[in-house]
């Protein structure tokens, strides 16, 4: 097997009450990235169509993650790689992470499949401190395992795969203004009240037990944060009038994607999801903001192989 | 039918990371109480084996708990109620949640089962108003629906009953000190770092996750408390090496009952839990505290008929 053709899913991290440890994969936003061995040891990246991104393979989010898998299997392996980036960078919906988890996965692929698709996390995490300056794993996770993921623990690392209900769906908004991820971390609050903690990790409980039970009313009774997103909502125009749209729609729930500035939301099956679409456009319309919507079920896998190239 | 004898279970509420929101229900710790219909309208408390506690129904959990279901049912009806109480209040294993779960579940069940369990709990949480100063449902949801319980808001009142990994056992040890609510309250930090919380959060839903998978590893690894347990484990006497005695001993985890003095540990098999009684045991024996240890299983459902009373 010379090569891989393959779909790296666009993600949705933090999911309100599941800051910095829940996320979900998306199925129908994603790059396109074909991987081949190569005779030359190392990370080669030949072309990245759709974006202006460094070709160097250790500046670059893809060949970083790739050098994290070969150091630790075989150093002396090479792979050419070459990305169609569909995904905004900055947008809030994983991109960084979807070059990262396609990149292992594709290499994986073309291994044999050494690594699981757990094992592969820690590589993708590399590609993530080059984009963003910390390991994280909310957004990797969901891309390489797909469905929802609780990132339990990151050192050493602890991430389980939650099932995830065939109906729900999601809908996103991408406002493109920059929201640096500097400022979304600056208006953090480092310190929190005990009885708000209290009502996130309730709800936290409750959304984990709503994906297993399929139950749609919990899941929607769960979807609030009332610690992040008061905080981080001033990054984003017209942040309250989207939830209010989402609301008057029937969305279970809506929130800020990542640290933004996309905002999404969950909705029980496909036809609510392009309702809030609509009145997701309603409110941008009028705005001088110019702005993309995707509709999207949540991809039960991770990282897809489209084709084997000879 | 005019009467029942039951058995209503004692409680371990909070559960590390599950701080104000976790409960679970044990199998052989618990009080015996008679309910009888009685001519009378209204709750008559006529006998109280094994405490002092008052009679008069206004002032007694039980009686509060009761009159409250009689007050959305039908206040002309009139129950009778002898207790036996094995658990002792203030233990931190739910002794004023078992009697309010008892009445209110024999009374229901007196009624032909008018109320499902958890449409018991708010008037078994007026119990609780009474013995604690706040209607929590921490105790008394497990008391009434069994298992493990998570309490996603109490207004309104939103309780999810989780499954409960069948070889899962707790061991308690009950030092006879007082530790009095209001110590247990002042403790308590008011606001949190984010970081803590964060923690605390990815524990909750690992732990909800790890009981939906019976995966006791994980449940292990998120049975962890870094926010409340510090502070309150200065009101335990030898708290600490508690703690590492119920892991030497193979515990999977272990902490602070409700709000102290008993502490908890969770293990796989009784066999498991004994040993941690044990090891409990050596801590506590050379000190001058007197103390009481129960290992049992986790209780499937909450309060038992025992017996129909003619």
């Amino acid at each position: 097997m010379h090569g891989v053709k393959l779909f790296a899913p666009a993600s949705i991290a933090n999911i309100s009450c599941g800051f910095d440890v829940l996320g979900l994969c998306l199925e129908n936003i994603g790059d396109i990235m074909e991987i081949r061995r190569s005779e030359k040891a190392g990370i080669h990246i030949t072309s990245i169509k759709g974006q202006v991104l460094p070709l160097e393979a250790n500046k670059n989010v893809a060949g970083v993650a790739g050098l994290a898998l070969l150091e630790a299997h075989n150093p002396q392996l090479g792979f050419e790689i070459k990305i169609e980036k569909k995904i905004k960078p900055g947008s809030g919906i994983g991109s960084s992470a979807a070059s990262a988890a396609g990149t292992v996965a594709g290499i994986n692929y073309l291994l044999g499949n050494p690594f699981s698709p757990s094992e592969l996390i820690p590589f993708a995490m590399e590609g993530e401190r080059l984009a963003c300056g910390s390991a994280h794993a909310d957004n990797v996770a969901p891309a390489l395992l797909g469905g929802f993921t609780l990132v339990r623990d990151t050192n050493p690392l602890d991430v389980c795969k939650l099932p995830t209900p065939l109906e729900l769906a999601a809908t996103v908004i991408h406002p493109k203004i920059e929201v640096k991820t500097s400022d979304a971390r600056a208006v953090l609050k480092q310190r929190v009240s005990l009885e708000k903690a209290i009502k996130q990790w309730a709800n936290v409980g409750a959304l984990v037990s709503s994906l297993y039970e399929e139950d749609y009313a919990l899941l929607s009774r769960a979807l609030v944060d009332e610690i992040v997103e008061p905080s981080r909502a001033i990054l984003i125009p017209h942040f309250a009038k989207i939830k209010d749209a989402c609301k008057a729609a029937g969305a279970l729930g809506s929130g800020i994607s990542g640290s933004g500035p996309s905002v999404f939301a969950l909705s029980r099956g496909m036809t609510n999801a392009n309702k809030v679409a609509q009145a997701m456009q309603e409110v941008y319309k009028d705005t001088d903001i110019p702005f993309e919507i995707h509709v999207s079920p949540i991809k039960q896998s991770g990282v897809s192989i489209l084709e084997i190239l000879k």
